[in-house]
């Protein structure tokens, strides 16, 4: 949690690219994986060997790993990279992933699919889920307006239930303050009714003001 | 979301616990496998040798599978088991899973480890995912107070970054004015500093009295 946090990489695009596109397809499966082994019915016998083959396979991911998290990557193209991130990041399982649009006035939307995983009450998505989700998709909206910052209040407002499915989500700046943004925003299910709405105050805080000049010099000095 | 959503189970609890067992193993393997994923650093070849493995495995899942949600199970001892949830439940792999301690007064309490797997900012804890965590136990407080609902607000005071690692989090019954329960709670870090204050309103909407009440009727009729 300090200047070093995030870090600049010296791969090319090209390389990036494939990087990505490897490490991309492994997170994948994974996904595809724990949706699996959520629904299975196979017998206990076939559990355990497939147990035993996954402890295998996670001895050979390790064989060479880092002990520290991911962070936050700046490229050589000044394009910022949360690989690790937890609802939009390309290496995290637990991401569905969401690709979030973004335009310069401060407006952030992204289609999803939520499946079994993100289940709460019985074929609902979780209403922490919808937080966590709003969460981000607001935060992405402040930093794309031109105010980025960590969550210093949300409040959700849960209007009805969330099925699991086909969903979408948008946010936008209501106000922009010095180092303070307020954002707005919801999650709207396949008919398009708002389920969930949200309210954020995002807060850039000082330490993470000199880390971003640190590793982007070029936009912040 | 109906009714049926809640569901009866017949297996003795000696079959229960045999079934978790087993499945329990497979999840925590698989958890253990996200991890190493997001870590590693193997070359290329190997990663996309531990793909191919991976989808293989999972159509083995696949050979027989539900296609629905865990949902909700009641036991034949009248117990709850949300296995699929995404914070507690055995099943799983996105849940730490939290261990929730409950007390007839309203209180639940977990201590517990996240990972890179739920980092935000640098090393640092997503706010959505402190936000999922905080909805889940507000609710286990309310229904540990005999007044269970879904949420109907949740708002988060962020008060300082919570690292990734050891935490634990405690939530309370404030107020219970029929069907409306307010509940607070927090997160907090190793040292036992509050990091993120929740308070919610949980509301138990009327298609779930009648889920609950069908479910489990020696407790609702």
């Amino acid at each position: 949690m300090d200047a070093d946090s995030y870090t600049r990489t010296d791969l090319t695009p090209e390389q990036s690219a494939e990087h990505d596109r490897v490490l991309g397809e492994l997170t994948q499966r994974t996904r595809d994986l724990m949706d699996a082994q959520l629904r299975t019915e196979v017998d206990a016998a076939e559990v355990e060997t497939i147990s035993a083959a996954l402890a295998g396979l996670t001895g050979r991911l390790l064989a060479k790993a880092t002990n520290d998290p991911l962070g936050i990557e700046v490229g050589t193209d000044g394009r910022v990279r949360n690989a690790g991130n937890t609802v939009v990041g390309l290496r995290n399982p637990i991401a569905p992933p969401l690709h979030v649009e973004r335009s310069p006035d401060g407006k952030a939307w992204a289609s999803f699919h939520l499946n079994a995983l993100f289940e709460g009450p019985p074929g609902l998505v979780h209403g922490g889920v919808s937080a966590l989700i709003l969460d981000q998709l607001l935060g992405e909206s402040a930093a794309a307006g031109g105010a980025p910052g960590m969550t210093g209040r949300l409040t959700l407002s849960y209007r009805r239930p969330t099925p699991l499915g086909e969903l979408s989500a948008e946010a936008w700046i209501e106000n922009i303050d010095g180092i303070k943004t307020t954002v707005k925003g919801h999650i709207k299910d396949a008919e398009g009714n708002p389920t969930v709405e949200a309210e954020g105050l995002f807060i850039l805080p000082r330490w993470a003001r000199e880390a971003m000049a640190k590793a982007r010099p070029e936009r912040f000095e």
